[in-house]
């Protein structure tokens, strides 16, 4: 069995990731008997700089064929996030149709999350993000510029397919995990949006009677991600929200360079994405020390949603086994001094 | 000199904490030589199922009058919130103008924060929300209902005047801070209402050369309210931004019992309304246990908004006295054993 993954580095850090995850990448598919074909395409802000476009016109119809996408990161000190972002990572997710964002939070034995009282293996959940609508959705309009009644106005597009895919996917996790879903709204503020999203939920609901639902508005549930992380399981939100909560959770969970995802086509048809929470780091850009687990994870849940269980298994259990070991090599994030190279080289020795 | 505040306990501690600061408020009027009138109205959630509504229909002529409104909390477990709430609080915030919403996070000398590493008096930041437009507005619609089709919008309307508003203040409380001002929108997905905003703050930021602004996306901000929340002076965000960036304030705070919040009305036409941010809590009502400090403190911005600096300066450093004197009463939600009595008899001795 042979798979065709695109790696699309981009920016900064975003390369070095990349870079360093995939001798990794290689190792883990040769222990379970399979191979890895990749094919890494330079698109991102330097592109953009060069040919004024992040990606070619026909970079859609490049990336299709292939079984899934490696993200590294987008963003550039010198162009405005709007540009980098609406001109790769964005398109992406909606050419391929990967509307659900699934991000784990897990805090791993041996790492430290910023809140008192919580240490290894406390905190474990996971968020369904919806990934291609709602709150991002590019609908909205802006009149009267400079004069007093100037007024810009931005509109959320929540569909019954993209709201049901996400929520499915979350019941059919919460199923195989603890049994408990979160779903976070705004209901009482947004009558609209959010009353037909927790609608959705009921409806969906019905049919996994052993999952209990917990409902959240969305500014008790940022509180909750510090107050009570540990009691979370399955989290489901809408594009902002879960926005905003994944970012809480790779928090509370320790580090921003720990925290992996993966943007999913639920019907398979075009290529999955999977990428690190984090972005382009341009502080750190070029020192070596940017880390790689984050990215390694990622891979994890690539191969996991291949069907290569074992693969994704191993290469998560590899990084635990690091992250749990006080003499192994850490990155500045995690409270370490070591750099990129040293983490990827001891983690290949865990695999 | 008499002031004429309106009472509205409203539902569960609400009651209990408006009942408990009520006798500090007129020590602190009394030590500084002026007098209160207060008139109470027992509207709320009781109301509703006994007449079917929370407020009576002229009740916002009835509070027009009034130079200022305390509330204390709406929600009730058997009502749905949208009911409760559309039914109260955001209807008066609407009908009085009060665009403003100021949630100072303070972590008090005394309190625990849930963040490692951080003691009393390392947090103080203040929070200024839009209060009656943006994502909150009552836009939006739902067709197709039940069909594959069904789409739901939400939309969010941001005018020039009410962002200035929000902006202005901010900036001029900056400018009496430390200078420090972080403009928190989500721009790079919400290319119409957040970019509107944006320049509303790069307009204003030109008439306080002074003051230093930073811009964050609300994730980011989110996450640095857990990891940097010491270098947060001002923060200005929209209503939905503001009303999580200020639940995770109170969380990093140390407690949702300590967090106050004004509604201002700007042009001072009408009353602005004062308010503990935590709800109605059922789960303890009528314990006898409800923190009445965010009470108190609200009470402390109340007497600020109508210029009594030296009785709102005595409030707020009678709580911060009681919260540093490790003998003092205090509530279980700051790991106390005290009742909400015991609390307000030892915070009068302290005027
Ligand atoms: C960069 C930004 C548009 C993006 C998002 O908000 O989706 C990022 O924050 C993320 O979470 O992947
Ligand atoms: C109850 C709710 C509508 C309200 C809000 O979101 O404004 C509350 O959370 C607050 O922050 O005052």
């Amino acid at each position: 069995m042979t798979y065709d993954i695109a790696l699309l580095p981009g920016d900064g850090i975003g390369v070095e990731v990349v870079d360093a995850a995939l001798p990794i990448l290689e190792d883990a598919a040769e222990r379970d008997g399979f191979s890895v074909e990749t094919t890494r395409y330079d698109w991102g802000s330097e592109r953009y700089l060069r040919e004024g476009a992040m990606m070619p016109d026909d970079a859609i119809e490049t990336l299709e064929g292939y079984d899934a996408i490696l993200l590294g990161a987008v963003g550039h000190p010198d162009i405005p996030d709007h540009v980098t972002l609406r001109g790769m990572m964005l398109p992406i997710r909606k050419a391929f149709d990967q509307q659900v964002c699934k991000r784990p939070s897990v805090l791993f034995e041996g790492v430290e999350s910023p809140l008192r009282g919580y240490d290894g293996e406390d905190i474990d959940f996971v968020v369904f993000r919806e990934n291609t609508e709602g709150e991002y959705s590019d609908a909205g309009g802006h009149e009267h510029r400079g004069y007093p009644h100037e007024v810009a106005v931005q509109t959320a597009i929540y569909t019954r397919q993209g709201t049901e895919a996400v929520v499915r996917e979350a019941f059919e996790a919460a199923a195989e995990r603890e049994g408990h879903l979160t779903n976070v709204t705004k209901s009482n503020a947004q009558a609209h949006g959010m009353v037909f999203w927790d609608q959705i939920v009921e409806e969906v609901a019905e049919e996994y009677p052993d999952v209990t639902v917990e409902r959240l508005l969305v500014d008790a549930a940022s509180m909750d991600l510090v107050r009570r992380p540990d009691e979370f399981d399955v989290v489901v939100a809408s594009n902002l929200f879960g926005d905003i909560l994944t970012d809480l959770g790779a928090i509370v969970s320790g580090s921003m360079g720990l925290a992996p995802s993966a943007n999913i086509n639920v019907e398979g048809h075009s290529p999955s994405m999977f990428e690190p929470v984090h972005g382009s780091a341009p502080d750190i850009t070029g020192e070596g020390v940017a880390n790689p687990l984050a990215t390694v994870l990622s891979v994890s849940m690539l191969f996991d949603h291949l069907g290569e269980d074992d693969a994704a298994a191993a290469l998560w259990d590899a990084v635990a086994d690091q992250l749990a070991d006080d003499g192994a090599p850490r990155t500045p994030d995690l409270g370490g001094e070591s750099g990129t190279e040293a983490v990827v080289s001891d983690l290949r020795t865990r695999l």
